[in-house]
């Protein structure tokens, strides 16, 4: 059996991980600085290792073709090209694909849409994205989705946080929207906090118009906003009443790898690769 | 080459046909009564003629394995079987699948997105409704997609006209909608009526919100409210405006095929039941 490597290239933390499943992963994880710093370290982590490829999920909006980062409001990371040497180092086959979309292919393979031929993984974190499978492989099109940017009705009034589109979902339901919104990060908001009903309410209107769109037997959330649980009851109970009943409510479950969806995502990108 | 039947069975008529393609299709249309002689009259048709399967792209929602209608607002037509007493007059095959589903493959095949591994076909008339193509395949997760039922930020306090979620993309944006709110059909408002400019806006945010979740290269709008040809450019810089240079826009066409995206679709699922 094959061993890979695999990098969750976040926008604040890389994940990355050498093995060949859930079970004999190793991984470690450091903070994302320039991308010279951040690159050279996951490059000296592989360094040594007997992988057959190297699979990377990372933020975006990317180039799949050019495995480059674009249109990023990270400082620093516009127009970044993390494939290329990663691959100029090992000489090995690279996968490029988005964080999301790695997350999704790990948690089809291992976790909580093992075996489904349809679903969706969101993050609810620093932003807000969505990877899709859709007939057994990932959605890409022109170029792949960018599920956080879109609109639904706001009903509290809040401007939104997204520097390009205000009001979107990123905009008014991620990490940095909850701390705008409440001048306290969402993890030292208590779990009866206000905040919880409103955020509950933009997730359920964002997956009810995922359902309509891509009709997925699952939507899998994680993301550091999903560490309060209790999110999970209030959202399929809107879901339930925002959809009432005309189509059904896909199951929303937290991802069964955890925090590690991604980089075994990834993991599966590097065997594509091969 | 063989011949097939095809049938788009709507709300309002149904259109049957028969040929090979757009160039030789023979068709006919006939209002929607009641199942039994709606049903009838698609049989007597295709009676006598030398044809291989025949496909169905039905108004929904359906249940694609039964080849049934399910919950429809359409008095008489919840769970009626319509797949089964087609089979049953002929003993050939029959492709069963939504309208829209029907007329994004007849576009894919011989229309606007030829050849396109992404797309989405959007109608917009009586009901809103979406088909989308994803890796060359149709998408239908775990039922198929309902586009026309997503939410959106509503600006001109219309409540909306869909039985089931009052002010969805159906409700404010179909031809009632647009009946409802102005008090005549949208046939009957001249190009620069201020209908068209709201009505741009919200086909410009759920086409927005489509792109996002989908990513398709194109988007085909088709159906009785596109029929006003103004629409078009004020989608397209609407959605410019909402998307923001985020991601790039998709093209927004509308069909080639006209009138008979859907019946020439259908002959797409009659091949395919073979």
């Amino acid at each position: 059996m094959k061993t890979f490597g695999a990098i969750e290239a976040g926008g604040t933390k890389w994940v990355c991980g050498i093995g060949t499943g859930p079970d004999d992963l190793d991984k470690i994880q450091f903070p994302t600085t320039t991308p010279e710093e951040t690159i050279a370290a996951a490059i000296a982590f592989f360094r040594g290792h007997d992988i057959a490829a190297i699979g990377i999920g990372s933020f975006g909006p990317v180039d799949l073709v050019r495995g480059r980062i674009t249109s990023t409001p990270k400082a620093g990371w516009q127009n970044v090209d993390v494939a290329g040497p990663i691959r100029a180092a090992f000489g090995i086959p690279v996968g490029f694909d988005t964080d999301v979309n790695a997350a999704v292919l790990g948690e089809t393979r291992w976790g909580s849409a093992q075996g489904l031929d349809s679903c969706i993984y969101l993050t609810v974190g620093t932003g807000i994205g969505g990877g899709a499978i859709v007939n057994g492989r990932l959605v890409h099109g022109a170029m792949h989705p960018e599920m956080g940017h879109i609109k639904l009705p706001v009903s509290d009034g809040f401007a939104g946080v997204c520097p390009f589109h205000g009001d979107c979902l990123e905009g008014i339901a991620s990490g940095p929207a909850i701390e705008k919104r409440w001048g306290l990060a969402a993890g030292q908001l208590p779990p009866d906090h206000p905040a919880w009903p409103i955020e509950a309410r933009y997730l359920a209107l964002a997956i009810a118009n995922f359902s309509c769109v891509l009709s997925p037997e699952c939507v899998i959330v994680g993301g550091g906003v999903m560490q309060q649980q209790q999110l999970f009851p209030m959202i399929r109970s809107e879901l339930e009443s925002i959809l009432n009943n005309y189509i059904a409510a896909p199951a929303v479950l937290p991802p069964k790898l955890g925090t590690r969806s991604g980089v075994l995502g990834a993991l599966v990108l590097a065997e594509a690769a091969v």
